[in-house]
């Protein structure tokens, strides 16, 4: 059965994740909801992006998901529906489904976009993802259309950004810091410098000292830094943003 | 189908919300309970009442709302279930439902009150919330009604509040910072003063430029500061509890 | 109807609890999932123990519990069911589960313990939750059994630990400091002592005066150090671990 995956940067606090998960639940009776991750990078739809892509590439069953990260909100920027083989992404056109959608691209799936032309009856200024995008997905959920009009997927901002970002993109409540970089782009031989340190492979934590710093796959399948029993994020240069790059001279 | 909004001042940690909802979960099968809020003012019924209302006043369907904002909890404060038109309130009286109430009925909406009479078996002295609002609840969301006394709405604290709190009520993960004015009684050509700052209205965050403050109606109908693209909350004298008022000069 | 309660140290951030409900939702359909805690003690299945130990001995119906506190993921440590009357446990052997099952055998609940031998198609080196844990309770809430072999549960690492932890083990949202010892094994003439400071008993907040210290049997039965209308871990010496004792010479 059809779930919606909510992924957003609301932060736990607040009505905004549960307005949302109201919403569906009216909307697509018998529908599981679930609030998948409320963290994604604040105001930022590019480092959420290959999060998003991640998230999305490692899901088992499709599913329906509903991305908001839209620090634009009221502004010209579009609201889409993209189509990837049985997933449904729904959300606004500021790179932040884009990524995901290449990567399904890349590994053969039929993927599609449409610009939502449907608008409810009352629409806030400032949050889309309650009053557009919320209905929006659970109609998709429920096997239903919405008007809609099918654009070129390279219309779509974000469709020409690089398949890996290397950069820390997210750093969880262990304190470790994920990459968007793919491990098998790597190589389980690479050498990493990041913020200004080197980070050799380590398959799992158990591999290292306590309190020593590694690289390894993390269960999304990208490059993450961490440290035994530590936090990485404690580190001097690893914060959000640090520049990732493989050490050549291995 | 009747949902069950869980609204409290528990923080996302400990295990008290999951409790509530396992509670729900058992006793409501079938039911949808959503933890719409859990970061209501602590400890603050005064405040929480006004966010409340306003999440009331703007939710598009019928529900029962499981308030939990409850410091005189094991003390006299009287157990309440407010019904105001198809929408069920349960929890204390100490103000936090009252806003709700005059709010509903001063559009038509047929409001009652009652002072609930059952107790559980067993009743802990520090968690009504999961041994007597929680249940309760969950039998009104089946349509049973619980052994309760109907009293006189104007006995409920806060009958008397003020329509609007010209206050800083909520700061969300954002640094926006909510006030408990609806937006309608202060008009767009309003200028606000919060915390010794003038406040511009605009209708979006779009509409100014990045780094500036301004006052827009967010989305639950409610006077917002905001900075575009930045918080809020970091400005000097605003926070929780800051006073507004209308500036008569402009 | 079963529920499935997630017990973990995820933290609300980062996408680990929503994955979780994720299988949990595609592989037990109709079976409803609660997030009941995920701020348990940091990779700490010592304190974690004892806090799920009380929560499973209060809870009301039978549940699945689906316990990740695993430090150890991706080294040795083995992976288990335990069922206790009509409660499942499931999740690693590092005494996160003794505790619990030790109490509800001394009640005169059946236990049994097997060594989870079913392994998954894909399974991630560090997040077993997610791979390993959530799939087997999903089966165990549908009311299959998976591929297992019973052990003694006195093989358990834990099984020998105390029936008590006389320290600090979870400070909540409120800044309430719950122990590990249950009200019961003190009496409520019993004065503690706790990070060099004593503390006589209340039986609700509203007894003793604002800002004042003292302790009292919390809903899930622990003693448990508060201050009225304050937050008892800015007191100096009260912090997670400090050590409990009780004062001979009343």
């Amino acid at each position: 059965m059809t779930q919606i995956l909510v992924f957003t940067d609301f932060g736990w606090r607040g009505p905004y994740v549960g307005q949302l998960k109201s919403v569906l639940a009216a909307a697509a009776t018998g529908v599981t909801s679930i609030e998948l991750q409320s963290d994604a990078p604040m105001r930022d739809p590019h480092k959420s992006a290959y999060l998003l892509a991640a998230l999305v590439a490692c899901q088992a069953g499709d599913a329906v998901w509903l991305c908001v990260v839209d620090p634009g909100v009221g502004g010209p920027r579009r609201p889409l529906i993209c189509r990837c083989g049985g997933h449904w992404l729904v959300g606004p056109d500021n790179g932040l489904m884009a990524p995901a959608l290449r990567r399904l691209e890349a590994r053969g799936v039929d993927c599609e976009a449409r610009v939502i032309d449907w608008r409810p009856p009352i629409l806030s200024h400032s949050f889309h993802g309650r009053d557009l995008f919320a209905p929006v997905a659970a109609r998709l959920a429920c096997g239903e259309m919405v008007e809609s009009s099918v654009v070129e997927p390279s219309s779509l901002i974000g469709w020409d950004w690089p398949a890996d970002l290397w950069q820390v993109i997210y750093i969880d409540a262990f304190g470790n810091a994920m990459t968007g970089i793919r491990a098998g782009h790597v190589g389980y031989a690479g050498v990493l410098m990041v913020g200004g340190r080197r980070f050799v492979y380590a398959r799992t934590f158990d591999e290292v000292a306590p309190g020593q710093a590694f690289w390894y796959e993390n269960s999304l399948g990208l490059v993450e830094i961490a440290v035994n029993r530590g936090r990485a994020e404690d580190l001097p240069g690893i914060g959000l943003g640090a520049k990732a790059s493989l050490v050549e001279d291995v």
